[in-house]
């Protein structure tokens, strides 16, 4: 049995919660993507930052695999096992273990989700804003440097932590951060973690940013002509500085997608579904402004959401975007891409990814944070088609590839894991060697999530 | 001769443009600070990327120092030459080398100071908002992670950077980031180097995050009875989520500076001055709310700056507060501290640090960036008298302490440099030796800034 020496020493470390089950590693070897299944040797459900740190310190003593655990939303693969080890399931680590309301931040532990965190903080006038949809662990929105549809307004995890806790390949932990709004004391450790995908350490415990519940939200939607009209319209948005809380854009597609699964009632038209949050009045200045621009470039059939459950109902719409569209044809497998180019080349790059897409012989409705100059096409595949799955390899890359001739990055938020190792030379050139160094030195043992981010040789 | 080797290489790369004259040496030897004269052996005007390569593969050969410059304005001894080595000048690489106003970024070499960037921006309806009041130069402050007046609505350094380029230590040169708004393509290197403070590699190329200059501006000035009530406005304003551009605080003794140095007619008491930028209407109703929260903790004698020239001479006048604090006390030298607290605890550490200062026999005015809870006193003292810089070092000491124990940070955006190097050890803990992994992996040599920001043995 692989790994023998390091099971039998965790399950002492950790009696009844070491998990060998085919099941529990199935589970733990496969995320919400289109990997094949590569699942660890056993599941660890941590309880303590002192568990973490001596199971770290086994595994460096065997050289044995370990891969954080949140909530499996991962996109591309960040999870899997290709090597074996421990999968280390941060589930029971779900505690906020301080609010500090005045400061508007909070500690909490990793495994703690979003959504949960939100609840927990609405009597406190203060909301927690990065949003990327599904409801993942806030350890992993951490480690995967997570955004979303509010990241237009209030950033994304890299501005919203301030602070964690970390357990390094070799037990130690440190704390990197601190609770002041700012600080240039020596190197930022805190941003270095941030979006290192559990490669150079397991993050324990995080300090989050909050923001205040605005006065005022008023959200809604409107109808294009064409995409490139609604894309335009988010262009000159941004450009004239209009605080938009959200700005999403939607296709055709997609909207019938919505129409199907939710039983929405959209034009299978390109939409822009939006949010303003502020005071009263500057929400309603600024619906207006917005109005104008989205007129100018044809928008129309707005409808606004002034009640709460209505504008929930929008957005858990949107959220839902993946599982609608997955919905649009039963037995699909689904490949998300996640471009993000600069604003100026955002119209020309829609217009090129749906160009491809209409040109192949599978299906990919296209929608994102247009606002950040991120969008996502979702290509559905029968995943016993081999033709297909090519297809939509071929339009996946060729997005990356043109995002890198633009300006932007491959990926805007759903990060590198093992999909998108391919086009890290093409980003980063010599950098990504810098990054290997630096992996090198924190983990010399290359134990922890071996096979992502970094060359693999 | 010291690195004679290194010198008589140098000369050849850089012809007429190596100087060891004593005058230069000097010059780039000491900055506004309190420490003694440490000069290089040698200051290289550099001018282009390919050169800075070629110096740093020499300087690699013979194992000699070299210390980035940029335009001498830091307060922590980061561009002194402990070990002397080469002072490399960045003045001459001063140009904007691309404007790209629908992205709202720039790419800028490092010796173009923020002054001359937003004289250059003026027509484009965009500007830089990074203000540390100093006309330091943008390189430089991507090093020392600096930030300032505009922060509280901006952010510093660390969120305006987009990406970099960068020389290594061994000559090699990566592309740090990209133009997009967001990545999640592996590790965040440029959030690495803002704020390394010319320890990991030299900074040659810079993309900044630029925003649309406002449609209008308000600006002004309120008195206090007392710091505590001053600062409690502050605390609320920022707790209200007030979008401020600007809340500074000064004290009484810097107002009694101000009105003798810049002929201002302040009240000597406490003071915030403001800035609210947006629409007419929404800057107009912020305005409102904030005269209504410094009513209620008791502001009076409210000064608006209704004018683009009053508002200019306000803010110079702020940004001159080091000079003016320097002038109350002919042939004197200031020390100045720089801390970062929570904004639950700014009230408690603005009046500690007060009473340190009272009880002591020099005088520290105090003002700041209260909106970020960063203040700074400017400690007054006689160069030629140790037992005034003593007592002004044990206030210094005693407000990063208390900042440290108040979950804080010892600078909030001076750096650390050599000034702050004896707070690492408590503010980091181990993860001061993970920095000291990072420096060893990325400059095996130590040439890079020696002495500073890493412990020294």
């Amino acid at each position: 049995m692989r790994h023998a020496k390091t099971l039998e020493a965790l399950s002492q470390l950790l009696p009844g919660r070491l998990s060998t089950s085919k099941s529990d590693r199935n589970l733990h070897g496969r995320s919400e993507s289109y990997f094949d299944l590569m699942p660890p040797d056993a599941v660890a459900y941590v309880e303590t930052t002192q568990e973490v740190q001596n199971l770290l310190k086994i595994c460096s003593q065997f050289e044995c695999p370990v891969i954080g655990w949140g909530t499996g939303t991962s996109l591309e693969g960040h999870t899997s096992a290709p090597r074996g080890g421990i999968s280390v399931d941060f589930s029971r680590m779900n505690k906020i273990l301080q609010l500090n309301a005045e400061d508007m931040d909070v500690l909490v532990q990793p495994g703690l989700t979003r959504e949960a965190l939100n609840i927990e903080l609405r009597a406190s006038g203060l909301f927690f804003p990065v949003d990327p949809g599904a409801n993942a662990s806030l350890g992993g929105m951490a480690a995967t440097r997570a955004s979303g549809t509010t990241t237009v307004r209030y950033g994304g995890m890299r501005e919203n932590v301030k602070a964690l806790e970390v357990v390094l390949a070799d037990g130690q932990v440190i704390q990197t951060g601190n609770r002041a709004r700012k600080s240039s004391a020596g190197y930022d450790l805190t941003s270095l973690l941030v979006g290192s995908e559990g490669t150079l350490g397991l993050i324990t415990k995080l300090t989050l940013q909050l923001h205040p519940q605005p006065e005022a939200i008023s959200a809604g939607i409107v109808a294009f002509d064409s995409m490139q009209q609604a894309v335009k319209a988010v262009i000159a948005t941004i450009q004239m500085g209009l605080p938009m809380a959200r700005i999403e854009f939607v296709d055709g597609a997609t909207a019938q997608a919505f129409n199907e699964y939710a039983g929405a009632e959209m034009r299978i038209q390109p939409h822009l579904l939006f949010e303003l949050h502020g005071s009263d009045a500057s929400v309603a200045e600024n619906a207006e402004l917005f109005c104008d621009i989205c007129q100018e470039y044809g928008g129309a059939g707005f409808q606004w959401s002034a009640l709460p459950e209505e504008r929930t109902a929008l957005w858990t719409m949107r959220h839902n975007g993946y599982y609608a569209v997955l919905a649009s044809r039963p037995g699909a497998r689904a490949i998300v891409t996640d471009i993000c180019v600069p604003i100026s080349a955002l119209a020309h790059a829609v217009e090129e990814t749906h160009a491809d897409i209409a040109r192949s012989a599978i299906s990919g409705p296209i929608l994102g944070h247009m606002g950040d100059g991120n969008f996502h096409a979702i290509l559905l595949i029968d995943p016993d088609n081999a033709s297909e799955y090519r297809a939509a390899m071929q339009i996946s890359d060729r997005m990356a590839e043109r995002a890198l001739a633009l300006g932007g990055t491959c990926t805007g938020e759903h990060g590198i894991g093992m999909g998108k190792l391919k086009f890290m030379e093409q980003e980063h050139g010599l950098a990504w060697e810098v990054m290997r160094g630096l992996k090198r030195q924190m983990d010399p043992l290359n134990i922890l999530n071996p096979g992502k981010l970094l060359r693999q040789n």
